[in-house]
């Protein structure tokens, strides 16, 4: 009985070493996002992986935020009236830093009408002043928590259009491997992950500007035009046989990893997680949010892409209830085998007899 | 079986609920006291209530800080080279907010000298740049995060020092309990509790003030001189069932709970709580720190705490690692509870054969 127990204890264990990762999308869903507040909530839930966007300065600083304009999650009308573009909206690329720290960050609005994007989710009207940070900054932040918590945490930086930056005359690939390297995070050992949408600047980071680090390929649908890569080609197998000699994983939209129908519901599973497996990549897709989900319908699914499609991770805004999902399912199946090994222990104490 | 099960379901789910409290102080050990982002994390942690000190500056704003001076977590001496009194420091009430939002704030060090208070927690030389905030921000982050995360925390608000802002003519309490009314914060049901050192200033809350709010007594030693009040006559049997007519609740320095040897060691516990509970008042001792313990001694304490003298809550700057210690107890003990029903059925078994 008591190796049993030994054995069980062991096993669970490695069962949850074996989980899949769990990525904070932008820190937590509970605060105004990649806010220092919201990442540090990430690292407190337990989020293996704190993800965040970063964008450059008209001087060139390296922003932490997830849109090329400021208006979906700053009061940057306010602050500064005359700087929008003719669509209405300003640009990152347009302030200088000691600008930029003039804003307050709220949670995310739809910038034509102010309406917040996920009504339930902390309220955009609040007070509270949140700032915009630099990535040294949340460097700082990270390895200031894995100091004071003794839990090691990663950081997975998504570098945002470098396409759009190069029209700028500015590298922000290379600003972002400089500002890692002044920290000595230059390994693939380092607690870093780069990622971007752009799978011709992954090849250019790893074979041009010879990082060592993780890399990870975003993956979207072409007409999206997020960057000019083919994703069509590169969720090929073809494509991520390719892929595989640059990049460590592969973050698609998790409707690139599954098939649905039209009401949302799984109908089967794509092949990008068995090609990716087949050449030694993970698969992160992303984004796993529990307020678009009723009912029992979000534990499903992220049950489905757990044990069906065999995701290495998921890049969530809600790392808790992932977390919590991933450690009560295991749980439970540790309950039953104990039950199970009950029943066969009076089942063969009844034969015996 | 199925119905033993169930039983001990609810029996665990019961024993959770009536475990102690677990009160976050100013936020948690991992981040610099008092920040939004350190509170932020204690919510994720999980704990009941955050535990925060407010001061008054000197255009009668409510800022969240422990002490009523600003050199043991600010850069007040490089941003207002000229303002420190003649013992050097430089008081919260010297400043207008908008001069104290220039401030960062670093994790605390010794104002002489500079050196981190403890030396393992975050890095008091990091860059990430946190500010001090006002008790409404403070109040609109727990509201905002209770609501985004569904998850009901508590603030329980010090008041700092109420006599020594008399002397500026300055009522703080009376400031405290008109912003919070502004929230509509003025129930005993509300998640709100205040406290202070100075006993006299609670009777005077309840009674002319007239508040309905949860209040705690804070208790130390009278040559601490933390305020006029006479300890040793609040922690008598007697001053005891005074409180017990104006308070809910006393948070007591722990070594007011137990006694203990030089060494450290535990040999015995005070009459506080017997007492207190006697007269039907709540005890939450401070300040239990994990990192002034070395190996499994913390777990002691905190465990001699709980079943020996049955306190209500701890106040606590790991609140992470008090809430880990009391879930894994209760695990543990229904592990053991399962292992003795499957003996006894075993024996059962092999005698009716």
């Amino acid at each position: 009985m008591l190796s049993f127990l030994i054995f069980l204890y062991i096993f669970e264990i490695c069962q949850w070493l074996q989980r899949p990762l769990v990525v904070g999308h932008r820190g937590t869903a509970y605060l105004p996002e990649l806010t220092l507040a919201s990442q540090s909530m990430a690292h407190a839930y337990g989020a293996d992986i704190i993800e965040i966007d970063v964008c450059l300065s008209r001087d060139n600083q390296l922003i932490v935020i997830h849109d090329i304009y400021l208006d979906g999650v700053t009061n940057v009308g306010d602050v500064f009236p005359n700087r929008s573009h003719s669509d209405g909206l300003n640009y990152v690329i347009d302030f200088d830093l000691d600008e930029l720290r003039r804003l307050n960050i709220h949670e995310r609005v739809r910038p034509l009408n102010g309406t917040q994007v996920y009504p339930l989710r902390f309220p955009s009207k609040s007070k509270v002043p949140f700032h915009l940070s630099t990535l040294n900054e949340t460097i700082e932040l990270l390895l200031g928590l894995n100091r004071a918590t003794g839990r090691q945490r990663q950081l997975l930086i998504e570098i945002k259009k470098p396409e759009y930056h190069s029209k700028y005359n500015k590298s922000i690939s290379s600003i972002v491997l400089a500002t890692l390297s002044a920290y000595d995070l230059t390994r693939s050992s380092d607690p870093i992950i780069v990622q971007t949408f752009h799978i011709e600047e992954l090849m250019y980071i790893r074979k041009n500007l010879g990082s060592q680090l993780r890399l990870f390929a975003l993956m979207t649908w072409n007409y999206i035009q997020e960057s000019s890569s083919d994703y069509d080609f590169y969720r090929s197998e073809d494509g991520i046989r390719n892929l595989s000699k640059i990049v460590q994983g592969l973050a698609p939209n998790h409707q690139l990893v599954v098939d649905y129908d039209l009401n949302g519901v799984i109908i089967g599973t794509t092949n990008l997680t068995k090609w990716a497996h087949q050449y030694n990549l993970n698969v992160y897709p992303y984004t796993f949010r529990q307020d678009l989900f009723s009912g029992s319908s979000f534990e499903e699914l992220v049950k489905y892409f757990w044990h069906t499609v065999k995701v290495d991770g998921f890049i969530t805004d809600h790392p808790d209830v992932i977390l919590e999902l991933l450690r009560s399912s295991e749980t439970s199946t540790s309950s039953i085998a104990v039950l199970h090994l009950f029943l066969l222990i009076i089942t063969f104490l009844f034969n015996y007899h």
